[in-house]
């Protein structure tokens, strides 16, 4: 399958899936997962989505503007970075964002997120 | 060494490097390494560098914001995520930017850039 074919198709499962029911990311993730949020650091599935769950909002909709991916290395693994919008219930405006991911394959054939760096874009220049 | 100091010593490094004299930055990448600078592909340290010297702006400052890093498995890489401004001649804005590196070791103990991808954020939200 075409590497940017995986890539897109991840990135829509993961933000459909996180705007509409955050607990259910659980299985993209392992145990040695690790999420860098906003510059904080969290490990394994569990922590992970408690982590995000426990996000200061209830309901958002990420808009997604670009899409790249490149192969890791020879372990089959695939970096995917991600610019968009977020748009949290209640503002008026969206922020923007970058992150990426670092999917490795499962023994299934599919993949899961072994690195993953958020970042929320300020507004200064 | 601490991977937080590594990451924040590459990016000072690639960042006045690439500010100063772009074809500097030869010897960061090899023959395996892959660009996809704003959605295009390139790949090996020499069109890697052709590519950033060909860029339509003549000199450039990188102001960064945020550095973040993890280790990318048990080959030893790095992933270091950027955000920050890129102030170009002439312009008054800066334009707001994000850019990924994976990080390899060499065999004399330093590294190389073997995955880079860089996205400037629309402003459009």
């Amino acid at each position: 399958m075409d590497p940017d074919q995986v890539a897109k198709a991840f990135v829509e499962h993961y933000y459909s899936t996180f705007d509409a029911n955050r607990a259910g990311l659980a299985n993209l993730y392992q145990d040695g997962s690790m999420l860098t949020f906003e510059g904080q650091k969290t490990q394994g599935s569990q922590n992970i989505v408690a982590k995000l769950i426990a996000l200061p909002f209830q309901q958002c909709k990420h808009h997604i503007t670009t899409v790249d991916c490149q192969p890791s290395g020879p372990a089959g693994g695939m970096l995917v970075f991600v610019s968009g919008n977020l748009q949290l219930s209640g503002e008026h405006h969206a922020l923007k964002f970058s992150q990426m991911f670092h999917l490795m394959p499962t023994p299934q054939g599919s993949f899961y997120v072994f690195n993953d760096i958020f970042s929320q874009l300020s507004n200064a220049s």
